[in-house]
C-alpha cells in the first residue's frame, strides 16, 4: 500500500478533499489559499490555518521566538494575498518534553509579536504534549466580499506583477542548509529573509481596496509554483521577461557559481504577492502601492495559452511546476 | 531549567497567556472555551481550536476514521457549549510518513462525518509531515452576542445541571488502557462512549435561544475539573447532591470493584454539558431540553463559598480539582 511518504503532501491534501462534502455556493472554492463563510450585508468571514513543524519548518539557528512569529506570519500572509486584515489568531501548539519555561515564553512572545505586527491578536489556542514542536495558527478575518482577490480571475492580456524580489530566502537557506558562503554583511541580510518574514499587508489591503487585481497569491512555495497555482485556478498561462532577482541573490551566487534564475523561481518561504492586473488598471494599482511605500514590479503577461514561459537573452525556457519541497534541520 | 514536562500542560498554558496582549473590548475572556470577535449588529464571529495528538488522544483500538472525527467533535462541543452553532472546520493535519492511502482516505472520511453529523462543513485545512499524528481543528460558528453563554455567570442560588450520565467514557478507558472486564454487550457500550463522543448541539442551541443558562462548559475534562472551571470563573462553589451516575459505569464498577464516584467524577473525554440556571427558569430551561428529546438533569445546587461539595450518604466530601489526565496508547 502506498504510504505518505510516496504520495507526498499534494497528492495527500487531494485524498482528503476528496472525502469532504462542499458547503453549497462557498465563496471561496477548496484549494485557494483561505476558506469563507457568508456573514451577511455582503462580507465575508476568511479563515486560515497552516501548520509549522520544527523539524521541517524550523532551519537550524532560528529562535522559537522566530519559529512562533513565522507561524502567525505564514498564516497572515495567506489573508493578506487575499486583501484581508486579520484581526485574531489562535494557536495549538504541540510542546516536546524537554522544551523549558524560558522556551515557551519565547514562542509566546513571537506569537504576539507576528500578530501585533500586522495589527491583529492571539485570542486563544491549545497546547498538547507532542513529540515534534508544532505550531499550527489559524487566521480570522472580516472582508467585503467584492474586495477578496481570488486566484482563479487572471485573464490573457492581463500584467503579472510581484511587490519585491526574490531570492534571497533560498539563498539564506543555502546558507543555513548547506553552510554556503557569503561575506558577514551580506550572510546577516540573507538569512534575516529567512528568520523574519514578512507579509505584505498594507501592499494586499491597498490591492483590495482598488479593486484592480485580477487573481493574487503569496508566493510562500516559490514564485515558479505560485505562477503555476493562479494558472491552474484562472485557466491561463504566462510569459515572465522580467525575472524580480534581488540584488543580495545576484551577489550570493556569483560567489558561489550558483544558478541565479533557480534561486529566484524555485526558492519558497517568499512572502511577496505575486498579482494580475488588467492592462488599463495598471498605473492605479501602482499609484496604489506606491502610496504604501512599495514598488509593484511588472515582470510580465497572463497568455491564453497554459504554457508558463521565462524569456531570457533572448530565448524562451519553460518554468517548471517545482515548488518549495520541506527541509530538514541541520 | 524547569521542562514541560514538570511544567504540565495548564501551567504552559499560562506561561504562554501571560505573553500575549490582549484585543481591548475581547467579548469573551482569555481561558473561555472559546474566543470571539464582534462582527457587527450585536452578532459574534466565535472560533476555536484544539489539538488531537494520536500519542496521547486515541486510545487502542480507536480507528484513524473515528479519530478524524472526535477531532472535529472536541471542537463543536465547545462550539456548542457557548450555544453557537457551528459552520465551517479547518483540519491541519500532522501525517506521519508511513500511513497509507487507506488510511489518509479514513481520516478525510472522519472528518466530514463529523462536521455534517453537527450541519457544519470542513472547508480546508493543511497537511504536513510528523512524527506524531496530528489532527489540530479550528471550528468556526457566529452567534447573537446576547445568545452566548460564558462560564463567569453562575450566581449563588442557581441550580447546577447535566444533559446527560457520566462514567461510560472513564470505564470504556479503563477498559481499552487496562484491560479490565466487562461482558461484550457492557463492553461494546462503554468502548462506543470513547471511540464515537456525541457533542450536545440540540441541547446547547435550545438553552442559547431560551437564555436561560448563566453559564455553561462541556465537561471534556471529566465534571469534577469542569465545576472548578466554572467556579473559577464564576467565583461561586457548588453543592453537588444528585451524582449523574451512568447505569452502566454502575455495572462496570461493582463488577471490577471500582470506586463509582472516582468513574463518574474524574473520568473526562465526556461531552455532556454542565450548566447552571437561575431557579425561576428551571421550568423553562427543561423544557427546552425535553423538546429536542433530551432531560435536563439538576444535579445541586451554586453556593456562594468557594468550595465544591458533593453530599453523599449524609456525608459531605470535597470534590478535587483533578481532571482528564492523557492516556497513552498500548
Amino acid at each position: 500500500m502506498t504510504t505518505a511518504e510516496e504520495l507526498g503532501e499534494r497528492k495527500v491534501i487531494k485524498l482528503i478533499l476528496a472525502c469532504l462534502e462542499q458547503m453549497p455556493e462557498a465563496p471561496v472554492p477548496f484549494g485557494d489559499d483561505v476558506s469563507a463563510v457568508e456573514i451577511g450585508n455582503g462580507r465575508l468571514a476568511v479563515i486560515k490555518t497552516d501548520m509549522l513543524v520544527g523539524k521541517t519548518d524550523v532551519p537550524s539557528g532560528m529562535t522559537l521566538r522566530q519559529a512562533a512569529r513565522k507561524a502567525v506570519v505564514m498564516n497572515i500572509s495567506d489573508l493578506v494575498a487575499k486583501g484581508v486584515q486579520p484581526l485574531a489568531l489562535l494557536a495549538s501548539i504541540g510542546v516536546p518534553r524537554n522544551l523549558t519555561e524560558k522556551d515557551i515564553r519565547q514562542m509566546g512572545r513571537g506569537l504576539n509579536e507576528g500578530a501585533r505586527e500586522y495589527n491583529a491578536y492571539v485570542l486563544g489556542g491549545d497546547t498538547n504534549e507532542a513529540t515534534d514542536l508544532i505550531i499550527s495558527c489559524t487566521a480570522f478575518g472580516i472582508c467585503q466580499e467584492r474586495h477578496l482577490i481570488s486566484r482563479n480571475g487572471a485573464k490573457p492580456g492581463d500584467i503579472v506583477a510581484v511587490t519585491g524580489l526574490f531570492g534571497k530566502t533560498s539563498s539564506g537557506l543555502k546558507i543555513l542548509l548547506e553552510q554556503l558562503y557569503a561575506s558577514p554583511q551580506l550572510k546577516s541580510r540573507l538569512v534575516r529573509a529567512v528568520y523574519m518574514p514578512q507579509a505584505r499587508l498594507r501592499e494586499g489591503l491597498a490591492l483590495a481596496q482598488t479593486r484592480v487585481a485580477t487573481s493574487s497569491i503569496d508566493s510562500s512555495d516559490g514564485l515558479a509554483w505560485s505562477l503555476h497555482e493562479i494558472s491552474r485556478a484562472s485557466n491561463v498561462g504566462f510569459l515572465i521577461h522580467n525575472l524580480p532577482v534581488a540584488q543580495e541573490a545576484k551577489q550570493f551566487a556569483e560567489i558561489n557559481n550558483l544558478d541565479l534564475t533557480e534561486l529566484v523561481l524555485y526558492g519558497g518561504e517568499e512572502y511577496e504577492l505575486l498579482v494580475t492586473i488588467e492592462p488599463r488598471s495598471w498605473e492605479k494599482a501602482k499609484e496604489a502601492v506606491e502610496q504604501v511605500g512599495t514598488t509593484l514590479i511588472n515582470i510580465g503577461l497572463v497568455t491564453k495559452q497554459k504554457t508558463i514561459l521565462l524569456e531570457t537573452e533572448g530565448m524562451t525556457v519553460p518554468i517548471e511546476a517545482r515548488g518549495w519541497e520541506h527541509f530538514k534541520t541541520g
